[in-house]
C-alpha cells in the first residue's frame, strides 16, 4: 500500500523529479534521455516515479509549462506595471545577453531537440503549436500598448515584430547551443538586433518629440 | 575483386549516395537514422556504400559540404557581380520566403539535429566551428562592400550584421520545423525582417542622397 502523504509532499516529489529529469537533459539532450535515467537520478524507486508521471515527454512538458507561466507571467508584469515598455524590452535583453554568456547553460539543446521533434508526434505539434501561439500573444500585447501609448509608430505590426522577436531569441540560443557563446558573441549580436528593433518601432523619433 | 569503374561513374555512386542518405533524412531527422537505412535506400549493396562512405556523419557532412559550396559561391558571385549588394540581399531574402513555404522540406530538421549534436562530438563542433566562420565571413564581406561603395552607411558593424542575419535565418528554420509554415508566416517575417536589416544598414538615407 502507498503510505499517505500530504499535498505539499506531494508537489515536493514532482518538482524533484522534474529537477532530476532536467539535470539529465543538460548533460545529455532529450532524445538519449530514457524514464531509467531520469529515475536513477532521482534516487527514488521506479515505482514511485511512475506515480507521477508515465514518460519522459510528460515530465519534459510540465518542466516547459512551469517555464513558460514563468515567462508569461513577466510579460503581463511588463505589460500591467511598466513604465515604458522599450525599456522593459531592453532590459529583457540584457537578461538574455547575461544568461546566454554562461557557457554551462545546455538546456537550450534538450527544448530544440523536442521542439524538432515535433513533426513526428501529432499531440506534441498541437502542444507547440498552443505555447507558440500564446508566446507570441503575449509578446504582441507589449508592442500594442508601445503603440498605444505613443511609444512606437502607430504604424508598427505588432504580431510580425513580435514573432521577428521570438525567431531572433530562438536562433541565437541555437547557434550557442552548435558552436558556443564565444565564437558567437551572444551580448553584441543582441545589441545589434535590440537596435534594429528600435528603428523599426520608431522608438527614437518617438522619443525625440517628449 | 571489385570491378574498375571510371571516375565519372564513382561520382554518380556518391551522389546518389548522398542523395539517398538526404532523402531518408527528409522522413526521420539525423539521430533516428542508420547506416543500414541509406544502404536500403540506396538500393545498393552494403559493401558498394561503405567503398565511398564509412559512417553517416561523413555522407551527412560530405552533403553539407556541397550545399555550403553553392551558398558560398553565391554570395562570392553576388560579392563580384551585383551592381547592389542591398538589392541581392532582397533577392535572396525572396528565395528563402519561397523555399520555407514549402511544407514538405523537411531536412532543416536534421540539419539541426546534426547542429544541436556538435557539443558532444569533438570533431563535429570543430567542423562546425569551421563552418560557422566561413558562412559569415563571406556574408559580412558583402556588408564590407556595401559600405565601401556607400551604398551602407559606413558606421555599419559588418561582421555583426552579418551574424545577426544568420541568427534569424536559422531562428526562422527553427519555427518552422516546430511549427509549420502556416502558423510562422515566413514571407512575413522575412520581409518585417529584411525592414529593420534596411533601417539599420541606412539603405533609404543613402539612396535618397543618389
Amino acid at each position: 500500500m502507498t503510505p499517505k502523504i500530504s499535498e505539499a509532499e506531494k508537489e515536493q516529489r514532482r518538482s524533484q523529479i522534474i529537477g532530476a529529469a532536467m539535470e539529465v537533459c543538460k548533460r545529455r539532450g532529450y532524445e538519449a534521455v530514457t524514464m531509467k535515467d531520469i529515475v536513477e537520478e532521482t534516487g527514488m524507486s521506479r515505482g514511485w516515479v511512475y506515480l507521477y508521471f508515465s514518460s519522459k515527454e510528460e515530465i519534459f512538458r510540465a518542466w516547459m509549462e512551469e517555464n513558460d507561466k514563468r515567462i508569461l507571467a513577466q510579460l503581463e508584469q511588463i505589460l500591467q506595471e511598466a513604465p515604458s515598455i522599450w525599456m522593459a524590452i531592453e532590459h529583457m535583453f540584457q537578461t538574455q545577453a547575461q544568461a546566454m554568456e554562461e557557457p554551462d547553460d545546455r538546456l537550450g539543446r534538450a527544448i530544440y531537440e523536442y521542439f524538432l521533434g515535433g513533426l513526428d508526434h501529432a499531440e506534441r505539434k498541437e502542444y507547440l503549436a498552443q505555447r507558440y501561439v500564446r508566446m507570441q500573444e503575449a509578446t504582441e500585447a507589449l508592442f500594442e500598448k508601445g503603440k498605444r501609448t505613443g511609444e512606437f509608430s502607430p504604424e508598427v505590426d505588432a504580431l510580425s515584430t513580435a514573432k521577428v522577436m521570438l525567431i531572433f531569441f530562438d536562433g541565437l540560443a541555437l547557434h550557442i547551443q552548435g558552436v558556443g557563446p564565444a565564437l558567437v558573441q551572444p551580448r553584441r549580436q543582441l545589441e545589434m538586433f535590440q537596435e534594429s528593433m528600435r528603428l523599426l518601432l520608431g522608438v527614437a523619433s518617438y522619443r525625440k518629440g517628449e
